[in-house]
């Protein structure tokens, strides 16, 4: 259990109709009821209980603000120690001077970006990658993307992780039984014992892993540059699909806070698209696929949306386009379908498979069915909606991965060539580790200070 | 009691800890406990309780998000009704698809702005001034602006302006008899009777409108228009000014939403900094204070700040802005006491008393308190940190006092002129109808719509 108590303000700060600050810690119920005046006294009030009243300056007896309290004794609350959350009206000020009184007490001090999410880990309640989730399902950007955080929160990962190490455990205890006492079992049958359970948890880290990709992508969107020549009709597309799904159409900053990004979620699929404005500008200016910038863009993009008007041949420009994009992850848009048609599909079929050509019309919207299907076709193998949401999306967490499974590979091929037992376990060991170090059970300090300095104030 | 529903998310959107959506009306508590999976379910639960669980999709079955459900039961929730506060993990995704299922249902319906506090005036919890003081608390920009809202909210100024009424109904009741019972009454004691009372109330609306300009101010901000000739120190006030109070230097958008202006708050004193970028431009280059844009922020402004750099003599053009700013509420700041001084002040004192005039360093932050003490006797005598916090500052407020004030002269005018008793009554009434106005009483629906209308989503 941590000594001291924290607080934070734990909603958005603006103007709202009501704001939460969140205070954390043994002291927490006692400083808060100090200052807080209503018709049960705090201390005595039980726990998941809500109560009206004020929170007063104990110097100058003056009402502060209005207030809603509630109250989670330990260990029945979100980082199983005493938690009193107090819900002020919004607005600046409000928040401002019941934190600055809060924070004048001197048993309470503001608490670090991810902290209270922080103690629920230490304090035993939820494990590193659950921890990790919980980040992960504020900043989801798609509906899908939550529900596989909100899968990881609950456990989902974790429950695979602990079964898979619980299996390694077993594999160690055979091996030092076998060491310890060898004439309990002939040595071959060991090595046979090894490889399977090896191969086993291996198999089961490769069905994590392959859906690694298409967790990145849930988590982090697609990032989708549309390209084309003007006129082709790329910014009535980008309206369109940003028009479309207005409700979520959102900006939310990059990681870096620095670059803005237009999110847009077509069904569920995230697309995150980049400014292209620079490629446009270029387009027609040089023959190659642009300046160093809009290159860079096309290059990192994980879908390339090539914007085609059916109703004009193709043009030049285009074809050389094509030729360079060819072997990328691209669909072919033949927009304006809603005109007399005049382009060459022949010509297309050279470079792009047919299920790559989708025919739509941004104008009259016909067609971006086709494209929702296309995209989900590409990266999800149009497997999108099954009922399975363990993903893993995390870059730790498959680095971490991929690093058991080679342990375990090394391990299988260690006991395959007859090397001496007492010396493949220490792989054995090692994979067990690595997954420890995915749910937090062997991970140094500085990475978890370092996970949780990501999170949000107040969370 | 209203019939229907209503949900809206009540915390500002952003990525945060947590965000909270309430629902209010008769079938909150069913609705949500459908859609709510808990230990307790919900309709079971009592007043006043926190309830961890998830909410479910009914239809798929799926778990949406992991909350915490707090419940009041009428009457005793923020609108009487029964009401039902959803805390979910904070972000877009998350609020959006609880919110989203919530409106699914056909008995859920979206809240208009400000529908929880109308519903809590409608079902008589507050009336129509405590009802505005909530917004008030919202957008408050300083803690002395917030403090007199609060006690708004709490009933201060309903509770004054019903002892005047009840005045009024007890006059209005002794005319009534004195009509249909003459002989109860020398009518000429009536008549001192109505003008003692009615000069009696009209005593307690002078006093609240004495608040007025004070309130005002409290509540809008001090509008202050720093001006003066390049390089005086003026960026370097404002700087100084900013920086100083970091922590609630805020970029609140005007009322029109159009207009960013920049808030500080020296001590509890806000103020509204206009840019005068324009008017700085201009000061050397015409001899009248300024091109159209920059004279009308000057016009318009509450204070000007004229900067002078006392390290140098006065300027020809200091002495045109001196001559032109004279009875304007202005204060004149001796910026660079740090150098040697070169001023004269004998000019300054030609045009402003001494104690308009200011010495300081924005470089050294000296006299910065003085600064700030000028401007607390300009606008509030001196007396800002006086107990009494019923300030009347709501415009509509301040116009129906302004009227009942005048009604009720014109009622001692004619009691005093000796006309027909019947007849004066109707101004004591109309008096006792505008005071009604002002917490609701005998407001119209449109009134009440339009004020409503002004308050965020979610309150």
């Amino acid at each position: 259990m941590l000594s001291d108590t924290i607080a934070a303000i734990s909603t958005a700060v603006g103007e709202s109709g009501i704001a939460v600050i969140r205070v954390s810690g043994p002291e927490a119920i006692s400083e808060v009821g100090r200052l807080f005046r209503s018709k049960t006294p705090l201390p005595e009030a039980e726990s998941h209980t809500v109560h009206y009243g004020f929170i007063i300056d104990p110097e100058s007896n003056e009402k502060l603000e209005e207030v809603l309290v509630s109250l989670f004794r330990a260990p029945r609350s979100f980082t199983t120690e005493d938690v009193v959350e107090i819900s002020t009206h919004g607005g600046i000020i409000s928040v401002k001077r019941v934190m600055d009184l809060l924070l004048q007490q001197p048993l309470i001090r503001l608490a670090e970006p991810g902290e209270f999410t922080k103690r629920a880990f230490l304090n035993g309640r939820i494990d590193l990658s659950q921890a990790e989730a919980v980040i992960d399902l504020i900043r989801s950007k798609s509906d899908r993307a939550f529900s596989v955080a909100l899968k990881q929160v609950e456990g989902d990962l974790s429950r695979r992780i602990k079964t898979m190490r619980q299996t390694l455990v077993e594999t160690l205890a055979h091996i030092e039984v076998n060491i310890d006492y060898p004439e309990h079992d002939v040595e071959s049958m060991t090595f046979e014992f090894i490889k399977n359970k090896c191969a086993d948890v291996k198999e089961g880290i490769d069905a994590l892993l392959k859906t690694a990709n298409q967790g990145k992508i849930l988590r982090e969107g697609i990032t989708t540059a549309i390209v084309g020549r003007p006129n082709v009709g790329k910014s009535s597309l980008l309206n369109t699909l940003a028009r479309e799904n207005k409700a979520i159409v959102t900006d939310i900053p990059g990681t870096t806070r620095d670059v803005i990004e237009e999110f847009v979620t077509i069904n569920n699929i995230p697309l995150k698209l980049l400014d292209t404005a620079g490629i446009r500008e270029t387009m027609d200016l040089v023959e190659q696929i642009g300046v160093e910038r809009s290159r860079a863009a096309v290059l990192e993009a994980d879908l390339i949306l090539l914007v085609l008007n059916s109703a004009e041949p193709l043009h030049e420009d285009e074809l050389k386009l094509l030729e360079q994009l060819k072997g990328r992850p691209t669909l072919i848009l033949l927009n304006k379908i809603d005109l007399p048609q005049q382009l060459e599909r022949g010509q297309i079929s050279n470079y792009f498979p047919e299920n790559a050509i989708v025919e739509l019309s941004a104008k009259t919207q016909e067609g971006l069915d086709h494209l929702e299907e296309a995209i989900s076709e590409l990266f999800f193998g149009g497997k999108l909606e099954s009922g399975d949401l363990t993903y893993v999306s995390n870059v730790r967490h498959i680095a971490l991965l991929k690093k058991a499974k080679q342990s375990l590979a090394d391990a299988y091929n260690a006991a395959d060539a007859g090397v001496p037992i007492d010396i493949l376990q220490i792989d054995v060991r090692l994979a067990w580790e690595q997954l420890g170090e995915v749910i937090g059970d062997s991970a140094p300090d500085a990475l978890i200070d370092q996970i949780f300095s990501q999170f949000c104030l107040g969370k």
